[in-house]
Parts: structure tokens; sequence; C-alpha cells
């Protein structure tokens, strides 16, 4: 029996997904860059920014040589669950291009169902210009392309109605077409008996967007993921505490990522503290976060106890930040024993 | 002065670039895969294959989650010569695409001069698909896409004309209209006082074209590079020996890489074994042939001892295989004291 209140029962809920997994579709384009040059570009270490094509030209011409891996949040969340032997799927928008065709690949490849929306304009696929500095953090430059054209149109709801988690980017929030999107996912997973999942994804996309992310948060998200200073930013309290009790009298369940410190699961009754997993040289933070989420919705549809979510979630993200990359690079069901 | 008969006066030749390579201009896609699936795709293991557009996307179906990185065997060449700290450039030809722009970017971000041709028809960028097996074998499968348009007309004569060495990939003699670039390219370096380098590239592609490379190796080149199954190849001799004898009556110099054993450098009088620089973990031989060439011509062009040149040939070859990809990650010239 789950140890918390919401209802999942692996054994009969006739789901054909573990999670449905909803975002941008972006290729990773992944250099290492010093500190000094970070500053240079104006950029703030550690954080997203959204681009426009002439700056991604611009910032893309100045960045070192790179490495180009299938990326996009919730997309690499999708993989991380598909990599434990969880049923993932993706819906997403690419456009008809060379790194469409990667991204759409390096889903299926690791068995992600892949739901593409309908290429619409002249946009090209997505991409993040990421830098990664000499202290293995990441600061990210999105330029949207395609994946920002996503609307409701493109939701497959018969397939997110069938998956027992529908899991969402707080990123999405940046363009309102996409926020149409997470609206009718949310009640499409709801009206079918599932769950609706949210990760905050960064603090200064919780500022931009505060007052929608409280309200959904309040109402429509079943459970939570984002890391100490997303929560921080979504409450405006300075005290990771503080933010914990917020959040604890808001939502079902949060889980709340701390860097080295592990993470905090949080439900209306228990505070369950989760240690992370040593790792012997962090390489790259990116999508530490996004794995973490993975191992933990893995757990939760499989009906483990929230600790044990935790601990995958955990076993995920040291997987992921030990070397260049947003996605596993070994099955992560090989890491667990069950 | 140089310890062999070849003439470069580092400091009064009047060159722009110390080395020109001209070669195939390929985006490698790699991915991890199993002896099973090679051998369930009937591909030869360590060898490279040219495969057309139908079968790459029936192959790249097949394979795994890849990560995308700029290659082509004389561009990665020039790439460790730039990280050495020389004065690279290269020809080659690119689409108009995706991976067309990430092609002339990592040359350009490691400051190697690109010259590319003109695009044609409705070709997109050459890709390599790259099977890396448990044993860090790779297993190539070479679409070359536009980069097999590459023609006399594409090259910059005045460019290689001022370059002390003109690098060539065997891998060029897979067509015609290549084989012709490669001759005008030969004469202009030859005709402008320049040396002339070639790099065998696959014993396949030596069975396919050997009396073209035996002549070329008799008559037209200066250095050659290969490995010993290369040169067996060449000379169709079962002795690794037996072949170091027949080059060194044709040919001035030539380097010849013989895996963990090190590299032979061979000219009329000498012949000097170098060691391999011992790696902690073999990852993926990706790139090995490409970056000893590059740390041998680097010294080559800058005066060094024959030892010497070998010394960095090994040097940057234990580099690059001791990660995934084929280019060098770290500053080559950060790993040598000079």
């Amino acid at each position: 029996m789950p140890d918390h209140p919401l209802s999942i029962d692996p054994t009969s809920d006739g789901a054909k997904y573990d999670v449905m997994g909803v975002g941008n579709s972006l290729v990773d384009v992944i250099a290492h860059a010093s500190d000094d040059f970070v500053e240079r570009e104006g950029l703030l270490k550690g954080s997203m920014t959204l681009i426009e094509a002439d700056r991604a030209v611009s910032l893309y011409h100045s960045m070192g040589t790179a490495v180009e891996m299938s990326g996009g949040s919730a997309a690499n969340t999708m993989c991380g669950i598909a990599s434990f032997g969880g049923r993932a799927a993706y819906i997403g928008k690419v456009a008809d291009d060379d790194l469409g065709l990667v991204f759409a690949h390096d889903l299926r490849a690791v068995g992600v169902a892949f739901r593409p929306g309908r290429p619409e304009g002249s946009q090209r696929t997505g991409r993040c210009l990421i830098l990664v500095t000499p202290d293995a953090q990441r600061t990210m430059n999105t330029f949207l392309g395609m994946s920002s054209w996503l609307h409701a149109g493109d939701l497959d709801t018969d397939a997110i109605a069938a998956s027992r988690v529908v899991y969402l980017e707080g990123y999405l929030f940046d363009r309102d077409e996409a926020k149409d999107a997470y609206r009718v996912a949310a009640c499409t997973a709801h009206d079918a008996g599932r769950l609706v999942s949210l990760t905050l994804s960064d603090s200064f996309c919780v500022d931009r967007h505060r007052s929608d992310f409280r309200s959904l948060v309040a109402h429509d998200v079943d459970v939570l993921f984002g890391n100490a200073d997303e929560l921080r930013a979504l409450y405006e309290v300075s005290s990771f505490d503080a933010a914990i009790e917020a959040v604890r009298a808001d939502c079902h369940l949060a889980a709340i990522t701390n860097g080295k410190a592990g993470s905090v699961i949080v439900t209306r009754d228990r505070v369950i503290h989760v240690d992370a997993v040593p790792v012997e040289r962090v390489v790259d933070t990116t999508g530490a976060g996004d794995l973490y989420a993975a191992g933990f919705l893995h757990g939760l549809t499989t009906g483990r106890l929230l600790e044990e979510c935790g601990r995958l979630g955990s076993i995920a993200a040291a997987e992921v930040i030990s070397h260049v990359g947003p996605r596993p690079l070994v099955e992560l069901r090989r890491l667990v024993d069950f």
C-alpha cells in the first residue's frame, strides 16, 4: 500500500504508460566554458535564460567546441524512467530537420513513446546552449524554436488519460499557448482519475510566473518537484524550512532536492529526508533535477514507499552528474536491485 | 636541424599554415553497441563501411541513443594540431543544414581555418554512424552526403600553397572527383615547395584502391601515415617487418601506428620505435590514428626531432582514446612541456 494519499494501484488501473511527459523539445549543445566567459557574456551562472534566434547564433559563435545531445527537461525525465524499466511517453514539438530527427531518435531508442505535435511554420528544432563551468555548474540558454509552438491541439489526450501520471515542466509557462496546453493536459489527467505532476524547473521561471504557479500547486498539482531555490522563490521565503512548511500545507506530495544535502519528501503528515548518493567527481550537473524526478516517479508509479522513491531519485541524479550530458549513460535498472 | 631529408624551415618559409587538411566533412553519431548488435547488422568490427542514404536511415533507426560530435578524419587531425598550438586549416564540404553548421562551428571554435567548398545539389551534411563496442573498438558506417561532392574546384589553392604540409585522407579515394581533388592538392603543394602527406585511413580502403595508393606513395607522398594493418594491406605482406621494409624503400618518411605496441617511424636510414602512452582505461578508439597524425605533424612542422614527433603523436592518441569522441577534450599543449 502506498504510504501517502495518492492513489496509484499498479496492479489494476489499466494504465498504458506510467508517466507521460509534456515539455519543450530541445537538443542540448554542450560546451565547457570558463567563469570569465559566462560573466563576459552577461549570463547568470546556474540559471536558464530564454534567447531569440539572433542571440542563439551569436552566443553559439563565441562558444567553444560543442557536443550535441538530446535534452529537454521532461524528455530527460522520461528517458530516465525508461532506463529504470518504466513505461514512459512524451509529447513535444520538433521541426523536420537534423536536430528534430536526433531528438525523436534518442527518445525512441530508449523506449519512450514519442507523440510529436505537428510541425508548423518555419521554425527549427529548439536547442539549449549549455555552458559547463569548471565547478560542473551548467548555465543554460534556450532557443525554443519549434518547441514553443506547442499548443493544446498537439496533445494526445487519449494517451494522457492512459498514463498514471502526467508530468509537466515549469518551463512551459513561459509561453501562453503552452500554458493552455498544460491546463488541458492536467484536466484530461484528472478527469481520467490520474495524477498531475509539475516541476518548477527554474527559480527565475518561478519568479516570472509566481501567481500562476501558486494557484496551480494549490489546486491542480498532486506531485510537485523542485529544488530548494525554486521552492523558496515560489513562496517568497528565505528559509528552506519555511518553504517546506508552506508546500506541505499546499500540496499532497512534494519532492524537493537540495544539492549535496539530498532531498526532502513532504506530505501533509510527514517530512522525509533522503541522502544524496555520493559521486566520485561531479562533472556536469545538467539533468540532475530531471533524473531525480525520473527515479522518484518510477518508484511512485510502481507502488514503492516514499523513501524508496527518493532513493531511486538520488541514484539517478548521481549517475547523470558524473558525466557530460543530461541523460543516463547506463541502464539505471542495473544500478538498483529490484 | 631536422633529422630527415624533408625540408621544413619553420623560421623562414613564409608559410601561413603549418598543415592544411583535406577530407570528408562528417559529423559523428556515436552510440554504444553490443558485439551482438554489430554482428546482427552484418558489420565488420573496427572497419569503415560506406553506406547510402537508405541504409543510414535504417541503421540509425536500430542504433541506441547517440551523441553527435564533429568528426571526419583529416578534420580531427587539424583540430589536434590546433589544440597543440599549431596553425591548421581545412578544406571540405558541408550542406547548409544543422549538422553543417555544427561541423563548421567546431572547427572554428578551436582555431582551425575552415575553407568550405560550395554546397551543391540537395545532399545533406555527411555523417558517420559509429558503434562503440564494450572493447572500446569503433565500427564506422559513413554516409558521405555532401562531403562526397568535393572536387578540385573546391580547393583553395593559394591556402594550400601557403601551408607547410597538405594532409589528405585515404578515404577521399573512394570517389573519383575527390581523387582528382587529391591530385590537384598534391601538385599545388609540391609546386610551392611544400610537403604532401597521406593517411591510408582503412585497410579495406587500401584494398579497394591499392594500385592508386602504391603509385602515390612511391611518387607523390612525402609523409605517410597508417596503422600496421593498413601498411600490410598496402604491400600485401603478412608481416609488419616486411611492410616496414617495403615502405622505407618507397617513401621518405612514414609513421606507422601499432596499437598498444606504439608506433614506428621509418626513413631511408632509420627505424625508430616510439612507445604508446599508457591510458588508464581505453573508452573509445575513434580518432586514435587521426590524433597520432596531429601530434606527429605538429612536431614535424615545428622542426622537432622524429622521436619527439612520435612522442607528441602518442600523447595525442592517448588523450583521445580515453573518452568518447574523436577530438581532444583538453588542450593538448597543456599535456606537453614546450
